[in-house]
């Protein structure tokens, strides 16, 4: 009779819904059916990262597709500007020495966002970089970066801008066109209310020109493959079409909703939770807070292991810890997908008894109290 | 109404049941209930491919998970010997040639199986070869190669012997620590009844030694990640959590079947085929038939398009055309998995209406007698 609800930064909370469109008998891959569903899924795909070019579906994860990316976009012979300020950015910069890519760390600490102004300033103290990475939403420090205008920085410089948007796309606003932004990457199990097991990337015109330019070094990583057999709806390797299905339902629902309104509620959510953790007298985690995810920094008087253990096996309220040096120090509550206020006073309810049962002192019902009034106020 | 049972080789079918394992409420992956479902997958999967190693769970496709085992084990300043006769041979040869390792061609007429004899002659002729790959079966061309046979050559050549058993393993004979295999890699839309989306990947104490001898030029499809946090029973990356949810329904039926009856079955649908076809005055493609898949010569008055269109529209019986030159000459009809005696005669009854339709001369009812007296003489 537990009733699990994950509060986890992906993945996210699957609905009843979604599992039974899986649940489906399964057909063939190289059906009128499915390229009928992969071209729909496209089309809503397009329609939630805000791009006119056709987002290719791969199957693996966000780190796959994001590898895919790099490797086509990022050259031997030209410099990349690496941004990192968590373990995701960390990640593409461990790939670019994977793979003898040159690159520039433009490092700052856990919670700090990326400005279009500092990496202004890069370029003019390094007029070679060709291409920028950097995570728009850093889930491991709840932070969010100026992806608008560190895109337009890009176009200015003539680089190409490789977002990571695995748990900013479908969560907080995403233009890809409209500002820019040459690669475009999410995965299944953040916004898009799946299981993991899909990545999503989307690449610009100027993006393709580069990739064209080179062969990349990999096979089933290399993206030329995926838009080739997309012009027919198709795919290069056999796909998790499983996952296919499920995923036009749930970006069937984003559509029926507008992505507008997801990134309000994503907000509204995430207001409301830092108004809860302020009023509960800790800390919100992160300079510069991101709304898919909110980091609540503990004192030190309170376990981090036991508050989390508490809160699943109480009362199944499963949320993140910290990564890095963070770990022990705070926890992450997700606001992105299938969740919504009354889960989300839950879990803040939940918050307060597992704080009280540590011998924290607050007013109980201040969190719910708080949170409850930004969600009246709308 | 109409029940549609797919006959590909890959996806195969999957069951209501193991649908419904997948269905159920999602989980995070960094839990002790995950990590104990992993644990059982991988000492499941050891069951299946007959190894005391710990298979490694990948999120892609076998593909990728092929890749991964070839940058790994096949090394620049080495010589690797890539047979091929099929499709997905030739891919391999891709991924070399991608990666710019060094490796000779060893190629076949489609439906021709690599014997142990001749990879040895190659041996002889050329002394440097540190690694061979080859397709145990080749599913685009229906054959079978010697794998027992061929991993003792490399055994006696000091060379690692990488397999492709995506479609082997869980299917035909397979053991590969008897055998002395270093690689096996099968994927989860075969043998293991599932949709696609997890690769498995089974790594020799050879194999390993080679692989830590340098870093493999990728990042996600780098397996030493895998089995560092296979020793915690964890990924490294997001995994896919809904399919091992599912994998472990699988592999369970499969171990409390035994394996050597699923291989018995899998033997005799095939023959049972095989006899059919003959029976219908047809010819079985392949010269070195495999049981996994059965290809179907067809005659020049029968219109392949038409034939494969009337079975899935009127009768709901998906199966395969043929690859490369064989498109539009044969089609294949799968035995792994999730299918049984009465959905083969059905797919056989299925197959003698749609050639009836076309004018194609046989006596009714030959085929599914001729499959019928080898069911029913066991």
């Amino acid at each position: 009779m537990m009733k699990l609800r994950l509060f986890t930064p992906g993945p996210t909370m699957v609905s009843p819904e979604a599992l039974l469109a899986m649940a489906q008998p399964l057909d063939h891959h190289r059906t009128a059916g499915f390229r009928e569903t992969l071209k729909e899924c496209v089309d809503l795909l397009a329609y939630v990262i805000g791009t006119k070019t056709r987002p290719l579906v791969l199957t693996g994860s966000g780190t796959q597709a994001m590898e895919s990316a790099i490797i086509g976009c990022c050259k031997k012979d030209a410099q990349t500007l690496v941004c990192h300020a968590g373990k995701f950015g960390e990640r593409w910069r461990d790939i670019l020495k994977v793979y003898g890519i040159p690159h520039i760390e433009y490092q700052q600490d856990y919670g700090v966002g990326f400005k279009a102004a500092a990496v202004a300033a890069k370029f003019k103290e390094n007029p070679g970089i060709k291409s920028v990475i950097f995570v728009h939403s850093e889930t491991s420090a709840c932070s969010i970066s100026e992806a608008e205008g560190i895109a337009k920085v890009c176009r200015d410089n003539d680089a190409l801008c490789l977002v990571d948007g695995i748990t900013a796309i479908g969560t907080i606003p995403f233009k890809m066109d409209e500002w820019g932004i040459d690669i475009a990457v999410t995965g299944s199990q953040k916004a898009l209310m799946l299981p993991p097991g899909l990545g999503i990337c989307a690449v610009s015109d100027r993006a393709w020109k580069v990739i064209d330019s080179h062969q990349a070094p990999a096979y089933y990583n290399d993206l030329k493959k995926y838009r080739k057999s997309m012009e027919g709806n198709d795919t290069p390797y056999t796909p998790n079409n499983q996952m296919v299905s499920g995923l036009k339902y749930t970006l069937t629902q984003i559509k029926e909703q507008g992505i507008e309104n997801v990134w309000a509620r994503t907000a509204l959510l995430a207001k409301g939770t830092r108004a809860a953790v302020v009023a509960l007298g800790l800390k919100v985690f992160a300079k510069d807070p991101v709304d898919s995810v909110t980091g609540v920094l503990l004192p030190d008087s309170v376990d981090e292991g036991k508050l989390r253990k508490t809160l699943r096996s109480k009362y199944g309220i499963h949320c993140a810890g910290g990564q890095g040096h963070l770990k022990g120090k705070i926890i992450r509550l997700n606001h992105m997908g299938y969740v919504d206020a009354v889960d989300t006073v839950g879990a803040i309810a939940a918050l307060e008894w597992a704080l009280a049962e540590q011998g924290y002192k607050f007013e109980m019902g201040a969190g719910t109290g708080a949170f409850g009034k930004v969600i009246a106020a709308g």
